[in-house]
């Protein structure tokens, strides 16, 4: 089984990019199934209810979020009738929408996706750890799922190793997001678990983690607020990971970086 | 001229391979000019003295510091007589030691070395922006210095890349330590400074950061210490970046992401 | 029925004053139940059982403690045989001890007492909003309990607050605890919620939350630990709270803070 | 000489007490000097130039402010042309307005006032300890003022201490604002510096830190904003500090609290 993952799309470059290059990309790779991270596809901040169903036309079958869920105030309503959009699962329970999922992929697998959010340097929500468990618990591996794909939104990298150690062979992949930044760690854990602590966003990398590098820049020098964040709205790169699926085991035999789009790159 | 920065070293088995592999690796690249991150190399936690000599014994140039600089009471004195070795410049005025130096590289230019830290989910230091604005108005690039290199030890991806921002056309490199997770995001940035969001460590990555699994882990699922974080001896992987500079205007013309030794590979 | 509450217990001087005090203090009060938070009592750093047999020697029925309960090892193991010890309820299921107890006053009534503790500027734990809300649902005021204790080890006064109108009309008093700094605010509530955002500490002083001035100052002025922090052996005040309650509602008819023994007076 | 200080003045509520309370509480306590910090005065974020206007014809001679002094705009503007108002010294340089000054007392005494932020828990601007110390060597007291007065605008009361600590003996007064609940701490210290970790705010206490109840409890149920924020608009209290100065040396010779209006008491 194949899987493509897709990182925090970020405002109208973003959206454009994957929802332009989704299609082929699902195509090229034979992905089974995609999910995305939609949490800043709605300037930035959020999502609305017509953005997620551009993602989901895309060719995405799940769209993820992340502690931007509810910058978009529609989200708390229009989630009870998307079942195709997470929120963190550990939000306090009565939250609106779901943070865990099972969905049919193109294969007939039925994958297991967790959006969960990290809680060192965030918000104080519920333990992931505890709450990982008890959803792999209520639904293993092989036995309740095919695949188990984990979108851990989080900050700090200690945070996101330690969750990918706790369920390494225990889930089919840890994919990190939140940070803006892909870093070059995919790898198989030693368990089987395909590794990744942050797949990076899909938007305009000349930028301040995809906002307009002004206003940014200028609060670091100044510490006052002078205006508001607005996304960059430059080309777009598409970041994301690409994952390998032993059908027989539901853990990954690879995992690859996905990069397409404006260049990331070492050259001037 | 051409430049090389290895990531923090971690523990004995980051230590090891750097000693091991830096003689090589230099000569092979045909570096002028050799820095190395080394807050992590006495046990995970600071330096000492014979350590900072091995890694200068083994080609360093300079060995940059961050947080765990002073872990090991020692550098509090040692630095006082050890020239190459820099702390972050923005502890306030009156701490041991420099944070800036102005070294001769092999080609005979010379190049500024800063070491800042970030202050976003970190301890209160001054303002690196500021720090760096006035080491660098006085010492310019092409006026005072052939070379600016800037390690920028921080946490959080946004003051990283803002600090890019911010320098950019003005110092040769901006790269960041501290997450011990290599990014993919090297590049030139549009004013010419080479930028690299984490280096990424130098040690063992079957690992939390660095450090054996077993505890990290523990503290995360009970929330209580049970015993001292001790570095991980597994093989050890060397992460950092190479870059190329026009000699002409000291600017960067690429960087790419140097990686060395044990797999941080996408395959099982 | 008449309830005392004392402060963070720190160090030598806390105990001493404690222990010396509490006795006259309880029976000149004519208290009916006595909580006391202790964990500092044992050098600044958490609590031995030896200490805490001591203050339950001296009059305390009940022992709470707050984020450094764990500072003495043993206390992960004399927990689980000393029923008036508490540690913060919203540590993660399987902690060794309880966070919540029935317990026997003098007059025959039975007091429940949760210790829990915040999370802003403070660990990740369990929520405590949940937590308590699950506690006094199990065991209500009135049907379950004759009076209901909330220990609320917090930071941010935000926190403490929302706690308290949380809970109000619900439980028989929300002290706060753990800024080592006695507030000004002791009211009962709209609802007959006894309130105080902190009793303030059992210690010196003359001291820098009860430790020793020189190395703290120093570490604000250097940035670098030079040393321990020791707790500050001078003349210790005892600080808290004392409530009475209506028998018939089990809430607070009033609330007053206590303050005894060398001066925290506004003359020189 | 005798100077009143008064917390944060909170919203609408606050605002008209102190406005009808001031005149009045002055010529009571026969105050030569007043200081007042208005960093909420304006519906709970800021201030305005009239509302500022309306503080010093009350009867305030010093506005002080503190993390929300730019919440409103206009601020920006209006500070440079109002040399009574001060924003926190530690902003970086560049910032407009001032954040220390040497004001004429009605006795004929110059007071040195300065405004500091603390930076535990809080925005990362410069040092605050190193800040004081530059001011108060430039103009030290009954060398350059008659006496010194610091409103230390921090959470965390290890760094209120630690601030008081440090410059005890060398300054007049150090008082805390900020968390927006009186501490019962007022003392003068050992050197002979009036210090009181918190003054309290002056607004509605029925309620969170100022604001309306509803808003703050839930969000810390739900952890999802659904709303603003919005100041209580019951009866307020007024808080701060009444000290007593030796005009030899301009060290105090006492510290009381104040309060009055709407009861923070203990009974029901
Ligand atoms: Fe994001
Ligand atoms: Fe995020
Ligand atoms: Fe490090
Ligand atoms: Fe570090
Ligand atoms: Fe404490
Ligand atoms: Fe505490
Ligand atoms: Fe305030
Ligand atoms: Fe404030």
């Amino acid at each position: 089984m194949r899987l493509l993952f897709l990182g925090d799309v970020l405002g109208r470059a973003g959206r454009n990019a994957v929802c332009e290059a989704l299609p082929d990309l699902r195509a090229r790779l034979a992905a089974d199934f995609v999910i995305v991270n939609g949490e800043n596809a709605a300037g930035g901040f959020g999502i609305t209810e017509v953005i997620c169903q551009d993602l989901l036309d895309a060719g995405a079958d799940v769209v993820t979020t992340g502690n931007h869920v509810w910058d978009q105030r529609e989200a708390l309503v229009f989630i009870g009738r998307q079942p195709r959009m997470l929120r963190p699962l550990n939000f306090p329970s009565g939250t609106p929408g779901l943070g865990a999922g099972l969905f049919r992929a193109t294969n007939g697998a039925d994958v297991l996706v967790l959006n969960v959010m990290g809680r060192v340097f965030m918000d104080a929500l519920e333990d992931p750890f505890k709450m990982v468990e008890r959803e792999i618990t209520a639904c293993p591996l092989k036995r309740g799922a095919d695949a188990i794909f984990i979108d851990f939104h989080a900050e700090a990298t200690s945070e996101k190793q330690a969750l990918g150690a706790a369920f390494d062979g225990r889930v089919t992949a840890v994919i990190g997001t939140h940070t803006h930044v892909p870093t070059a760690d995919a790898r198989v854990l030693p368990g089987g678990t395909a590794y990744l602590t942050d797949a990076g966003m899909c938007g305009d990398y000349n930028s301040i983690i995809g906002m307009d590098k002004e206003e940014p820049v200028h609060r670091f020098l100044t510490r006052i607020p002078s205006g508001r964040f607005t996304p960059a709205l430059g080309p777009a790169t598409i970041c994301g990971a690409f994952i390998e699926i032993d059908d027989a085991t539901g853990l990954a035999t690879s995992i690859v970086p996905v990069r397409d789009g404006a260049a990331l790159g070492g050259k001037r």
